[in-house]
């Protein structure tokens, strides 16, 4: 997505070869209207599957799913990580190890929210390892719902969640691929122009 | 607001005479129009002020600061309650003690997005004791900020978090007020008809 590739290359900042700070406009301080066109990007690539439903884990992916949520016409759940004191009912509910956090914790998604009816769009905003995203999938097929597909806003491809996931039969589309990064720049992968 | 009480009357679970469950539609499951119609109702309210920013907490307050900034025409930034690994430069930050959560953690909002200049917006889901509020007005104060006012979903007002902020000389709009609620129903404060 070109005007994505433009937003990192102006306000984006490389930390490491690992950390790419977008705190900017994506995950700190938001823009709105750029966050509208991205939901609007993930619409047009999903939007002729039948998605009955959004879902993302809090609280980064909020935004990003409430964006993509409107622009299809669906509602979206956020998985919590941890279970608040009104999900009264019983939950759906993964493990999850956090690099980032170096931490682990419970996803949990409320049963009333997720049937064996729904199609699902799973939204985040980056892809690295893959770990909560495949918590995210065990919670959906708990559920017995379909998982239609993963929109990514940047994937870090030189981390193993793609490969992973897509061994497991997920269908991802991401916004952004990054080959690698360092304080020279930022390498796309080479088909990135095409998506 | 006439809309948000028809939903809570028709979605909403009164689950103890302290606690309303609104997570169909408001903090866990998400109605991506309705939320926009919220957005809609704080920026009819709020918009001759000249509001430069919006700001909230994660993760519950996301997708309403969300609609809310969108139909101003400004950014939002949602404080964090861990400091994240990308929070490399400065951060202002304030503890607060979670009375739902029944643990203490610390606020925090990156140097580089608030300013002296901002005229700020505050927007959170529910308003009951009012100590992460008080927590978030801490922060804009400590970069010389404007709070401008603090828009409310559903407030408690049965809770001493409006009569606080206010002692402290914050304008605070709320799209509902409960004045009282148990099983047999819920019992608004007399003038919200006119809000």
């Amino acid at each position: 997505m070109k005007a994505l590739h433009d937003k990192i290359a102006k306000e984006g900042l490389v930390v490491s070869d690992q950390i790419l700070k977008v705190d900017s406009f994506i995950n700190h301080q938001v823009d709105p209207e750029f966050i509208m066109e991205i939901g609007q990007a993930f619409a047009n690539h999903f939007g002729g599957q039948n998605i009955t439903k959004v879902v993302t884990i809090e609280a980064s992916g909020i935004h990003l799913a409430f964006a993509t949520a409107l622009k299809l016409g669906v509602p979206f759940v956020y998985a919590k990580k941890k279970k608040a004191l009104t999900q009264t009912g019983g939950v759906y509910s993964a493990p999850v190890y956090s690099f980032t956090r170096q931490e682990s914790y419970h996803l949990t998604v409320s049963k009333d929210y997720l049937s064996a009816e729904d199609r699902i769009l799973v939204i985040d905003d980056f892809l690295a390892t893959g770990v909560a995203l495949r918590g995210l999938r065990d919670i959906i097929l708990q559920a017995g719902a379909t998982l239609v597909g993963v929109g990514i806003v940047i994937e870090k491809s030189f981390q193993p969640g793609r490969k992973e996931l897509e061994a497991e039969g997920v269908q991802i589309h991401s916004l952004a691929r990054i080959q690698s990064m360092s304080e020279d720049g930022i390498l796309y992968v080479s088909d990135e122009a095409t998506l």
